[in-house]
């Protein structure tokens, strides 16, 4: 939605398994991984949850790279069968898989003649690839070109995402005030948010109700890259609800 | 990945919405979504999460309903500015939106003179469009061809799903039961439906609450494919209900 004179860097993210098209496993990477890049000025602007199937991948791959600066790729980088993103990600780039020196460095010293065929297929990292590091558990992830190679297992991922960040180019930092309204839906919410909303058209603004046995309401969300203007638009929000006979309405902790 | 001599129906999810893109949402409909049709023998093959950008949506949607048997989407039929799902779906398929009058009757009978221009966006549905009920609050969802447009709010999605689900063709067929609870909340709830789910995992078995000027509570359904168990565990939910101090279940037409 910016529309400043800064460069937008809009990063995809492809989220690899079975697991998370079947419903057995709820994904919480995309949150995190949003958040993460929201903070460096990068935005997520299309995730695509795809199977362990190759050509899948592939296809999927190849489209986000061509169109975002980045690709960020959660799941498949583990030793069994159906671990197959490095394969997918060298088939999509055109190259071969080596068994990188450093992982398996890392692998004798941990695991010595247990370092079966299953744990060497972890080591597997396309050509002019290069490491992620990996701070919690496990082998390390892998980037080529504008791809960033990361487990799906959410701790390790996050702990993945600080090595990713320092090398991306990132914009300005985004500021995220939330102001809630208790007893009012969105069809009386609308009106005034529309007024703040297209007097602000290089900032969100979102609306997310909510509903309890104890009441329902809606937490507003501004988001910009200007503190500033996202300070004053608190305020300038709230006197809107106000004039349309909103009452009550105050910022909280996101 | 059902590898038996039965057709395969494949779905693909489209999920739009910049709060879930910016990690201010957690996204949890794909797994309730992936759950409930793969108990109706419906895979889900693809998703992609896609921002509030008509042009995004559109392309997204066309790709998806050309590759697969359905498509379902969620979010951005609110009446906010930014709820522009259904000006897509009327854009991808080549149709113009009308105020459809079943919803437009609801409205004013809810509303009255107070149904002002957001809330009649909600009324929109492309033309050529059938309604999908709502069950739970506000106005109901559509489908055009082979794709259905859900709600966001996870509770009203899930309501809407048990309206899609006969609608499908499905692998199997399925057997649906319900069990209606008044006067207790989802906190009370969750941990004898855990208990329930758990020990039938190859059934489907959802809460949708319910919050009226008369009171609250929530409708209980049971989905499964061997009718017999779905029989029995009406009978197990209600005990385990009753054990947890919640009294007053009972089975009530769908």
């Amino acid at each position: 939605m910016a529309s400043d004179s800064e460069e937008q860097v809009r990063a995809a993210v492809l989220i690899i398994g079975d697991e998370i098209l079947s419903g057995r496993t709820q994904d919480t990477n995309l949150r995190d991984i949003a958040r993460y890049l929201g903070v460096l000025g990068v935005d997520v602007a299309e995730v695509r949850v795809v199977p362990d199937v190759l050509e899948e991948i592939v296809e999927a791959l190849n489209a986000l790279r061509r169109r975002y600066d980045y690709v960020l790729t959660t799941g498949g980088i583990g030793p069994t069968h159906d671990d197959i993103t490095a394969d997918a990600v060298a088939a999509a780039f055109g190259v071969e898989l080596f068994e990188h020196p450093e992982i398996i460095a890392m692998m004798e010293a941990r695991f010595g003649d247990q370092l079966n065929a299953a744990r060497r297929r972890m080591a597997r990292v396309p050509v002019g690839g290069d490491l992620v590091k990996n701070p919690v558990q496990g082998p390390p992830g892998f980037t080529i070109g504008n791809v960033f190679v990361l487990a799906g297992v959410p701790q390790i991922m996050r702990g993945m995402l600080e090595d990713v960040g320092p090398r991306l180019r990132g914009g300005r930092p985004v500021v995220s005030r939330t102001v809630r309204v208790e007893g009012s839906g969105e069809g009386a919410l609308a009106a005034p948010l529309e007024i703040v909303a297209k007097a602000h058209p290089n900032m969100s603004l979102g609306s997310y109700p909510f509903f309890t046995p104890e009441g329902y309401g809606s937490n507003l969300v501004l988001r910009g890259r200007d503190p500033a203007e996202v300070e004053a638009v608190v305020g300038e929000l709230i006197a809107t609800l106000e004039a349309s006979g909103i009452a009550g309405a105050r910022e909280v902790e996101a």
